[in-house]
Order: C-alpha cells, then sequence, then structure tokens
C-alpha cells in the first residue's frame, strides 16, 4: 500500500493483531485498536435488520460511552447466535476492558467470518494477554491483517493534513472482499484521528464521507449482519475543536474513505477489474445513484467487463430498469474517452474496438451521460469472473 | 418435452420455423405463428424502458387490431436501434401481411439476441416464402426451436381441458436461458388456444397465469428490452364465451405457464439445479414476494447451491434487507423437510448434513417461514454456476 513508515502511526492510538486460533489455517485473526484517552467516536453499521452481536454491543455502546478500544475478530460473524452471541461479545470486551484497565462499555467490537457459529470464547479469551502485550503506535499493519478473510492483501492507509497551520494524521484499516455484487459481504473499516472532532461534526463527516466511498461500492440497505464502518478521534493534541478548521479533515477523511473503498473492490472475489462508473446528467442525484447502481450491479455488465466485451446494449437495458425523469433513448456512453453511444443508438463496430482496447486496462471509467440535469455520482464495481463463483461455492467447504 | 403427438397442435393455429440465416450457426432463427381467423390477443410486455422495435409495434397493435399473425427471429433483439429498427419491424411484418393477406396491423413481431444491431432485412425477406411455405398445424415444436438463443433444449407444451363437456387445446412455447440472474434476460412466451375467451379475460387470466410464472422467475421492472408473454384465442369453436366456464381455462393456463417458467430455470444458462423458494407465514403478499425474491435473487445464496452448501447464513442475511413486518429473528427455514433454522437460529450441524443430501439433488425446495402471517410466494430459482459466468463473458464473440 502506499503508506510510508512515517505514516503508519497516529498519535494516541496503538494497534495489535495475533492469531488466536479462530481460522483453522492459523492466520491472524484478533485485531485491537485502543485510544490512549477517551476518543470521540462515530460509526455507520449495516442496515440490515439481521445484526450480528458485536453491532448490536456497539451500537449501544456508542451511544452512551466515550470509547476507547475496539476488538475486531476475523473467522466467525457471531451472527445468529442468539443470546449466548451477545453474551459471548460481552464477556470478551470484559476482558479486555479488564486488561487495559478501561470502563467495560468503552470496549467495542466487530466481526467477519461465516454466520451462524459461534466464537471460540474460551481460546480467545487465552490470547487476550499477548493481544495486549502486542499493542503498539506501529500495530496497524498487523491489525489490518487479522481482520482478512477472502482478501488477498491487507487495506491500509495512512495520510497527513495540516489544518490552521497544525499537522494531524488520519489512519484506517479495512477488509471486504465479497464485493463483487454488494450484496451481503461484510464490510469493515476502522479509521483514527488524532484531529480533535467534536462528535456531532464527526458524525456528519463520517456519514458524508461514507457516501461517495464505501456506499459507492454498495447499496444502500443490501448489507451484510456486520457492516461497520467506525472512526475515533481523540490523541493528543491540545488544540481546542474550531469549526472553521473542518474542511480539511473532511477533505482527508473522504480521501481515505475513497482509497479503502477502491481497494476493497480492486480485491474483490476473482475480479480482475476496477470500473468506475459515473453517471453524468442526471436530473436529480437519487437518480443517478440508482442508474449508476443498476448498471454497476448487473451481472450481465458485469459478466461483460470480464470479457472485455463492448456489451453497451447490456447497459441500456439496465438503464432502462431505473425509474426517474429521463429518457433512456438520449443516453451516451463512453469507456474511457471512447463515446460507443449516442442519443441511446451505437456508433458503430470502430468505436467498439477502440472500447475493447480501453477494457483490456486493469482499472478504466465507464460514463453514462443522461443528458436531463447536472447531477452526478460514480460508483465503483469490479468484474464478475468465473473466479468468484468458485471462491463462493467452495467458501465454507 | 412431455407433449404427445395428440397434443403438439391446436385447432385453428399454425406455425413455423426455418433458418433464415440471422444467426451465423445456420440453426433455426425464424419462426412464424399464424391465427387462421381474426384472434382476441392479450400480452405482457417488459416493463423495461428501453423498448425493443417490435415491442413499441406490437404494443400499439395489439390496443387496436386482431392479430393474425406473429413473426418471430432469434439472434437479433431489434433494440436500441432508432427509427430504422422500427422501420425494419413495420417493413418485415407488413411482408408477412401481404403474403397470408392480412390487414399490416394484424402482424406482430418479436425479437430476441444481441441488443444494438440492426436485423439482416434483405435475408430476412428472402426468407418469408419458405417460412410461408412451412406453415402447418405441427410446426410449433419447429418454432419453439427457432425462437432459442442460449437455450439447450426447445421449450413446447400442450395440454388439453375441458369446460362444460367441450374440448379445447392450450399449447405454449417459451425460451428463456439467461436467467440465472432475472436482470435483462430476454423471455419470450407465445400461448395459442382455441377456448373462446373474450379480450378482457383473456387480459386478466394472463395476468394471473403470469404473475405465478414468469414473474415468479423475474422481478417486477427488471426485465430485458424484449420480454413478451403473447396469447392468442381463436380457432374453430362454435361455442359462444361463457364466463362460467372460463375456470378450466384459467387453471390450464397457469399450469402452462408454470411448466414453461420451469423449464426455463430449469435450463438457464450454466445451472445445475432448479430450487423452489417458498416463503411462507408472510403478514402479506408483497412481502412474501420480496422476500422471495430477496432469497433467490442473492448471487451468494446461488453460490452456494452450486456448491450444494447449506449456507443458511446467507440466506437469513437476505432476509434481514427485506423491509416489511415479520422479524427475521423468528424465522425458520427448511431444505426439503430438514429443519436447519429455528427461531433464526441454526439445528446444528447434524441437519446441515441432511440439508446438505438434499441440495445435492437437481431440484428442491427451500421454505422459508416467517411467523408472521399467512401470505405465501414461490419464487423458482437456478444456482450461479462457473459456466454461467463464462457464457456469459464469451456470449458475443
Amino acid at each position: 500500500m502506499n503508506t510510508t513508515i512515517d505514516e503508519q502511526a497516529c498519535p494516541g492510538f496503538r494497534a495489535a493483531g495475533i492469531a488466536a486460533g479462530i481460522k483453522k489455517t492459523g492466520d491472524l485473526d484478533l485485531a485491537l485498536i485502543v485510544s490512549d484517552a477517551p476518543a470521540v467516536g462515530a460509526a455507520v453499521f449495516t442496515e440490515n435488520r439481521v445484526k450480528a452481536a458485536p453491532v448490536v454491543l456497539s451500537m449501544e455502546r456508542l451511544r452512551s460511552a466515550q470509547p476507547r478500544a475496539v476488538l475486531i475478530n476475523s473467522g466467525g460473524a457471531n451472527a445468529c447466535t442468539g443470546a449466548e452471541g451477545i453474551q459471548d461479545a460481552r464477556i470478551l470486551t470484559a476482558q479486555v476492558a479488564r486488561r487495559l484497565a478501561v470502563p467495560e462499555d468503552s470496549v467495542l467490537a466487530a466481526s467477519t467470518g461465516v454466520i451462524g457459529q459461534r466464537l471460540p470464547v474460551g481460546r480467545i479469551e487465552d490470547s487476550l494477554d499477548s493481544l495486549v502485550c502486542d499493542l503498539s503506535p506501529h500495530g496497524f499493519a498487523r491489525a489490518a491483517r487479522a481482520i482478512m478473510t477472502t482478501d488477498t492483501y491487507p487495506k491500509f492507509i495512512g495520510k497527513s493534513f495540516s489544518s490552521a497551520g497544525e499537522n494531524f494524521k488520519v489512519l484506517g484499516i479495512a477488509k471486504g472482499a465479497g464485493m463483487i455484487f454488494p450484496h451481503l459481504a461484510t464490510m469493515l473499516a476502522f479509521v483514527v484521528t488524532d484531529f480533535p472532532a467534536e462528535k456531532q461534526v464527526l458524525e456528519e463527516d463520517l456519514r458524508q464521507a461514507v457516501s461517495c466511498s464505501f456506499n459507492a461500492v454498495t447499496v444502500d440497505g443490501d448489507m451484510s449482519t456486520n457492516d461497520t464502518v467506525l472512526i475515533l478521534s481523540g490523541g493528543t493534541s491540545s488544540t481546542r475543536f474550531d469549526v472553521s478548521r473542518k474542511a480539511p479533515f473532511r477533505e482527508a477523511l473522504t480521501e481515505l474513505c475513497i482509497e479503502l473503498a477502491r481497494h476493497i473492490i480492486r480485491d474483490a472475489e476473482g475480479a480482475t477489474k476496477l470500473v468506475s462508473l459515473t453517471v453524468t446528467g442526471a436530473p436529480d442525484e437519487d437518480t443517478a445513484r440508482r442508474a449508476a447502481f443498476q448498471v454497476a450491479n448487473s451481472p450481465l455488465v458485469k459478466t461483460a467487463f470480464f470479457g472485455e466485451d463492448p456489451n453497451w446494449g447490456r447497459i441500456m437495458g439496465a438503464l432502462g430498469c431505473v425509474p426517474g425523469s429521463f429518457d433512456p433513448a438520449r443516453a451516451a456512453i463512453r469507456f474511457g474517452d471512447v463515446l460507443v453511444v449516442s442519443g441511446g443508438v451505437g456508433c458503430g463496430a470502430d468505436r467498439e474496438a477502440l472500447a475493447r482496447d480501453v477494457m483490456r486496462r486493469h482499472e478504466y471509467t465507464i460514463t453514462v451521460d443522461l443528458g436531463a440535469g447536472s447531477s452526478t455520482f460514480t460508483a465503483y464495481t469490479s468484474d464478475l469472473s468465473v473466479d468468484y463463483v468458485k471462491i463462493n461455492a467452495d467458501y465454507r467447504s
């Protein structure tokens, strides 16, 4: 990842990642992020009505307490595990709280993995001493590795920004991977910053950043049982929060989230392409968003990406399923800079040949201009490959 | 198909299927269905806002005229072809009308194939004499073959039924194949009957039959540019329509449509499984329908079908995305007769082993009981296989 040593730490925060034996493979599977002082926290949780135990617990605690730590495991989602699952999450976070000497309700939790199985609580408890021992300002890289499931590489990005002459850091780790279709893939992201934001500002900035990053690779309301994007603001800065200084923070946070989201798509299960699907000329933002997702999520469009086939008819077919005050017969479609559809009709085989060249790249942009307004939205998507099916057919066995 | 010779014809109707050279392979690609007398017609067309030229033409003509014939081609969708595409459809149907000596606006049209390319009008015109020559009461089997695209076998079913002591026939042909996900796959079905139904009755009965058959394998509003289900009622019966006699007709029509729809799923691209996904105990029919489709269309659920993995957590995750007055945490899930989830929690590894045996079958039922009412809905779906991706990545090349 494009992170220098210098950017791998954020004052006031430590992290760790170890192998606790939750995964049978022996890979890292347990992470801890700790704020040295009570932090300000904000989060966006899954909108799925089936919420995993750690999501239920963290939502409750975030409302009332100032978070000090987050315990994250891969190798098991702790979802659909009933009252016992909630109890397991309570026991584990209580054990962490005791070791860190912080209030129980200041420890949050997140999990990812197969739904419907209890966590191996005993094994995790036995690992907590070494997890806490492992905490270090430079532990985020290992934490990023410990939250992976079918990801092929850890996602960890650090950024510096300055506001009114003072320098700040924002660090983020994420996992995704099942994102070829947005359905049900668990996405976790944890961000820390030493920028001293107030809770309300932090919540608003996170919501804004998520809407054009993590929620630009997934469809609202169509999320897994465990999805969580959490930010902690704390650290050692003596600066008092000044609302006039928040623009650089929001900008850095948004950039960080978009970069993490793009890494998630780039590493989507079996993906060979990262396609930015930009809708322009929409009558309103909601229509722009719906049109972008209708195209970006169409399995036929996504298999055509895999086949490097500029099959724009499938894009037109997807657009026709989007309600809204625009006329699909006026749409223009570009692959990269190559115009292949104008006024809803194809521009000929020569243009398709050029579009095919664009599609040979690993990353490219498709622009759909609806010609009906000035709203735009960019969704990020991958191709649908043979390997996606293989990975998901075999995931549990 | 389970059709005896006896059932392969319907009094008053003839059909034909020939190779007109639209497909490069030399396979049959042009079909004609003719009613010997002016028929009563009803149809359900795609709700996609991008409508193919033949759909636009047929919608217009069905409103005003009594249909006499339908010209159907595979090998090209005649969609996104602008004013020229409409003109092509007008020219071809006019040529058919002249040869049959019927009014131009009594000839309907349907097309399936790749979007965005003009039809080879000259080549089709040159084939019309032999197409008309080929017309026969037993021509439906060849017509069924001529409308295929990536289908691996023709879909043709005939049924007899009696009403008030008189015998009637209902014949149907269909094509589908891209139905693993409902998105954008073209589905065509043509039904003829000698039962003398009035237009309003025919329309209502067709709508009812489609809602629990073709629309139980696809999601409303999420259809291809060309989807068409058309029924023609005509024939030689001297019986006057009597509304008290319509129940046996509706029953036969519904059975026919469900059987055709199940054949479409059975033959879905790359499919190895036909799964009936029944939601019971829903608070209302809309919720039952949404829940059934949310599960039936989830790529993660469908890849688990392919992998023969009773990964019920993915079903729970899908249910959690469905709004409605039910609590996913009370759901019960059965694979065949095997209860694997009760009260939203798994019933253990023994049950999963039994469920795995059910999933080894080619066809089975999954029942999701929401425990919140008495509404039910059954959706039909297939697995998502490696071959689906291969077929769709390579479809044009």
